[in-house]
């Protein structure tokens, strides 16, 4: 039975995915701390409190763990051991599994769960040597994307193959484990944010993810696919929660191939910056999903409000300076779009700051030239902010 | 111009109003310090900081200030006089205007502004003895309305004088300065939440108030009168926003006379507790207006999302015990339900504890009917949730 007293949630990480999930946690009456090394962080301006550490201080995870009902976490930086450990002692659940996020954290093992399952990803394989990948090349042909198999992010640590002459190149722009992929030349990219509950499973409708300099820009909603390729990949993103335990939201990433197959990309244990949309866009949002899923609550439901746009309000400086964005008026005043702040004192080069959502007017517009009219609407909104 | 860099409200008073402006405020990047002498009040929780300390302190008024870009105030108990002394100071904006909140903090000088304007308000004056109240009696008939000049709230210093014999017994219940205001046998109360920007209004749909026990339990909206009922109440608040001075979001609650008549209730230069169905209910809502309204922003679109009503929940209890509400998966399992929770730790009778939002699935089904059940279907779900 839910009973709606002071409930707190431990969150490890502070950045903008605590800060809105602090922000749809609060009318269900569930108070954030959050863990994070950086004082201001984002999520603590509107969490009840932060403790300042670092996101594997065991000690810092303790205290955590005791001023908690429930554990959880923004990032895959957090430490699946200590959770579980820091879990077990105080008895506090955490959610998603520890093993979940170590699963997640190592794309190597999250590709091989994810195969042993039989859900569809791309031919992969380690890379422990300069043979192993001429090997691979010879296996899956040029190009091939190297990838470190732990820490990489927003592009980082993915570095493409052209051919065999570019080998000792790339394997000069990664370090430590590796392990490389065959390319899929997909049509598009697509992603499902889902949510394990305590007896039930949600997915949001399929998102189309526009991409430029490997950072995501845009996400529109519902992707402009074929019906049948949507549910091929909402089935995909089922069997992949049916693959990993422990409640939460999940986003996870995934491949249109030339011929509509799925496979998948990437999955991460935590509300996605490819779900954003779902604050004004659906009738419950990807963070109060979180929210619910980790303390077991019922789900809310998916739908859509309207079509609906995503835009990232990235960095556009060339170095570190105080975070200063004009322009905002432009996106105030618009009918059907909604501003989001990250709160991040600091702007550097393509960080996301913030971002922009609009909703379509019409629910049933979800043809592709209203899609598309959508996301360059959005762009433009985007396109008239500046730190400059 | 607006520019995101991080900028703080200063709030006056840390209840559930300041929490849900918090909350809505932490998207624009618009950070809080609330003042309020409860420790641990609602909005602290969500708020970047709390000034303990009473609503008129001048120390703790003078220390918000200087912390603050803006000041506001989210209860009428707030001191005008100081505020504006401190904003003069510190060369901060304070809005609503002090002036309004001293006009409206007595609701004889509040009625004497409006009758000036021309704007219809109840026949009222002020009593000042047993004979005043006599004369009035002979003046407006029984029943009259005896109101507390100051201070009242939830019906609390409003007394209904049934004849003149029951006088001495209704001056027996009330303190201070006193007034009387004829009774308006009104069809219903309709209340339009309205906003004042920099050099623009905007008003959301006519709601109408269902009380019981005189307070305030549920808001459905659109309201089901006429249309030109509806307009005629938009009008009377757009009236009202012009004889008032400040920015920001105001509750004008107004009385639907038996000829479809308009005439003003009370004013609370405030978000309201029937404008918080514009959460789920408007593209924007009340608490995300004030923000903007008091920092000058561009306001935002007021259409509704659908029919709309909100429930409030009140404490069930006899006597103050701890918080802790049962029953809530009833709501949180219901499509189109949304649970909104303040936070405050105790529960005392008839306190409001939070509130229950249903929009329903039809855009266009605003017929008397479909509202109906609308409210209906909402206060079933607050009549599920106990915190015996």
């Amino acid at each position: 039975m839910v009973t709606a007293s002071p409930l707190t949630l431990g969150v490890v990480g502070g950045g903008q995915l605590g800060r809105m999930l602090a922000e749809a946690a609060s009318p269900l009456g569930v108070e954030l701390v959050v863990l994070d090394p950086t004082p201001d962080c984002p999520a603590s301006l509107v969490a009840r409190d932060q403790i300042v550490g670092d996101f594997d201080d065991e000690e810092a995870i303790r205290e955590l763990a005791e001023r908690s009902d429930a554990l959880t976490f923004e990032i895959e930086l957090a430490d699946p051991d200590v959770l579980e450990a820091v879990g077990e002692e105080y008895d506090v659940p955490v959610h998603p599994d520890p093993a979940t996020l170590r699963t997640i954290q190592d794309k190597l093992v999250q590709k091989r769960a994810l195969q042993d399952r039989g859900i569809p990803v791309p031919d992969f394989r380690p890379v422990d040597s300069r043979e192993d990948l001429l090997e691979a090349g010879e296996e899956f042909g040029y190009p091939m994307m190297l990838k470190a198999r732990r820490g990489g992010y927003d592009g980082r640590g993915n570095v493409p193959v052209e051919d065999e002459d570019d080998v000792d190149n790339a394997l000069s722009q990664v370090s430590g484990e590796l392990m490389v992929e065959e390319f899929v030349p997909f049509e598009r990219e697509l992603s499902v944010i889902a949510v394990k509950g305590d007896d039930e499973v949600a997915t949001f409708p399929v998102g189309e993810n526009v991409h430029e300099e490997e950072i995501l820009r845009q996400t529109v909603v519902p992707a402009r696919t074929s019906d049948e390729v949507r549910e091929r990949a909402e089935d995909v993103a089922r069997e992949v929660l049916s693959a990993l335990s422990g409640r939460g939201t999940y986003g996870i990433e995934l491949f249109e191939g030339e011929d509509g197959d799925i496979s998948v990309n990437e999955i991460a244990p935590r509300p996605h910056n490819s779900g954003h949309y779902t604050i004004e866009g659906a009738l419950t949002s990807q963070f109060e999903q979180h929210a619910r899923g980790v303390l077991g609550y019922p789900l809310g439901a998916t739908d859509l409000r309207g079509p609906v746009v995503s835009s990232n309000i990235l960095g556009d400086v060339d170095e570190p300076e105080t975070a200063a964005l004009s322009g905002v008026e432009g996106v105030l005043s618009s009918d059907g779009a909604a501003f989001h702040w990250y709160g991040k004192r600091q702007v550097r080069p393509l960080r996301k700051m913030g971002h922009v959502t609009l909703v379509g007017d019409d629910l049933d517009a979800d043809d592709e030239s209203t899609l598309t009219d959508l996301l360059e609407e959005a762009r433009e909104l985007t396109d008239s902010l500046t730190f400059q």
